[in-house]
């Protein structure tokens, strides 16, 4: 039994002393039976950052310029911003991702809004921090495509205004490096959090920020066991305070015909990352934090619409058969997972004068 | 002999008097040679608006969120800002645009900047207004692919949002039209000036906002005839309250090797807009404001760097033969003429709750 599967039947334990607490309450309305407890806790509004990379104001807005800039990838028109629009849910509402040349990625882009409350990074969780996970796109042939770090970094380097901001950052005689730059991102995207939902606003004891319905739906996501692995701040089983990662087994019911329809078990999952075959079919728990937003669903995008993943999620993984209604009831819950998203202001991204930066690479882009 | 001729005498004959009125100068001091007269004019902060589409803040925000949205291109990974880089220099970097699925544009992607001070747009100046320019790109099949203006009709209207916006500002039954969309992005890209550049503020009377170099550049770009064709505050032969377009040939010098080198006789410019032989190889004329962000250059962005650009504009057009330190001596007056670029913040883009517009025509995209 390894850590995943403890942690899941301790979340299980939670879940079930959580739904007795309901039921022993002989109070009518939903919005007083619905226990708050432990497991309902509402997002925080800022991350810790890591000892090795402390978040200072200069380091995300230079962290900030890198996310927005289209010349890391080597046509020069796909930033981190393109797959994780920050405009809108931080995903690109496609089922995969659509990088340099119209190339499409093999899996569904995961919002980067909170994602640092995700204990690890990408679907099969191969990353266990932001900053390793910076460093993945850049170089994906179906993503920004670059030959090598290298080139994303002489790129960088040759803009006069990166150098300063990398100098500011970093004071180091030659600080335009890889790992600086993803630093700077991972230090930007700590920043990245939409606290403060009808949701967290009930949790914190506003009893009017949520409808009957949603209450009614949260009851239920509890009931049949969403919160097994959807549980704590960001519902993808993270506690704060934690490091440590959750892989989930989906489908788990591989029989069920929404597998099939979906095509859910073509992906090998966590398996592809670790070649271990007690990963297969092993995912990270992503968060449902603004999952409304997100569309389509599941780590194929197969599923188009969020009702439809709900039912998917209850069949296959819960082996709950739930009506119409109650699936509208669980969707209308998520809604209230919506949060306030930080007004930014778009960078200013330098230029080098005179001269294009993807100049250097033009040929190659052209090529292919 | 069309307007365009004659605009041209014209100015070239206000280049001449402002020559004249330096040559009589007696002062030793750069500085001080240079006549401001009426050639030299400040960037306007403030631009105005047709009739038929006033600027009002609420249709601004409107206007930057569609600007924004990727939504609005077939794969929805291209939005107006892909190609108009409003973080940077409002264009893409590259030679010639690169729109859905990685296909390449005719043309290298002019400046969004002060675009509203261009009495025509487009390199050919084939619409004459910021409306009808924004009309184009959505249905281009190298830009955002669409088949046709219905189906981004038809995206926006799928997104509630979208609609209780475009409600407010047009206040009409059927608000969701291509025609209002095009009044909102056009009402948008009016307020995207750069004004109080150094030579803004020079010309306004700060005589140290400008270095020996660049006054010496200003000089030179006067006396060998640059302004004759770029004239004005935007440097494009724009006049204030002006509506007429202005169109040169280009290159008029077509033996001069650099013509073949760069391959910019290829191209037939207006007439490809017209069919009218007397606009072979015409152009509008670029404005030349925040020019040293927008490398590579020309219409076909052949020209890689800002000092060969000097080289190729005089040779090719002014029959003129500069040194070395005389082009550099331009493009550091260049320099001036970036200006400050407005703080924008982040539009939050609307979306279909737990449903992506862009399932409705994903299979035509993927297709492709």
């Amino acid at each position: 039994m390894n850590f995943a599967r403890t942690n899941t039947l301790k979340l299980f334990a939670i879940g079930l002393a959580l739904i007795q607490g309901i039921d022993s309450s002989a109070q009518t309305s939903t919005q007083k039976t619905v226990n708050i407890g432990n497991t309902w806790q509402a997002l925080p509004v800022k991350a810790s950052s890591p000892e090795d990379n402390p978040t200072t104001q200069e380091k995300v807005e230079l962290g900030k310029k890198l996310f927005f800039d289209p010349r890391l990838s080597l046509t020069g028109t796909v930033s981190c911003n393109t797959c994780h629009n920050l405009m809108e849910g931080g995903d690109d509402g496609r089922s995969t991702s659509m990088g340099i040349h119209g190339r499409l990625g093999p899996r569904n882009a995961p919002t980067v809004w909170n994602s640092v409350f995700q204990n690890s990074q990408f679907w099969d969780g191969r990353s266990m921090s932001l900053e390793d996970q910076a460093r993945g796109p850049i170089v994906a042939g179906p993503e920004m495509g670059m030959p090598a770090h290298k080139n994303a970094v002489d790129r960088i380097a040759a803009i006069p205004g990166y150098q300063a901001a990398f100098s500011r950052v970093f004071k180091s005689e030659e600080p335009v490096t890889i790992d600086n730059a993803v630093k700077a991102i991972a230090a930007f995207e700590r920043t990245l959090i939409t606290p403060n939902s009808a949701y967290d606003r009930f949790v914190h004891g506003n009893k009017s920020a949520m409808n009957e319905k949603q209450l009614q739906g949260m009851k239920l996501f509890d009931s049949i066991g969403c919160t097994e692995c959807h549980s704590g701040p960001a519902f993808n089983g993270w506690e704060i305070g934690s490091t440590t990662p959750m892989f989930e087994e989906f489908p788990r019911n591989a029989k069920n015909p929404l597998v099939k329809h979906f095509g859910l078990n073509k992906d090998l999952g966590r398996f592809k990352a670790t070649k271990n075959v007690a990963d297969k079919h092993h995912y990270k728990v992503p968060t449902l934090r603004n999952i409304t937003l997100t569309a389509p669903y599941l780590h194929n995008g197969a599923v188009p619409t969020l009702a439809e993943t709900v039912r998917v999620m209850s069949e296959t993984q819960l082996d709950a058969q739930i009506s119409d209604t109650e699936v509208s009831s669980i969707v209308e819950f998520l809604t209230a997972l919506e949060g306030e998203f930080p007004e930014l202001t778009l960078p200013r991204l330098p230029s080098r004068s005179g001269q294009s930066v993807l100049d250097d690479q033009e040929p190659a882009a052209k090529t292919e």
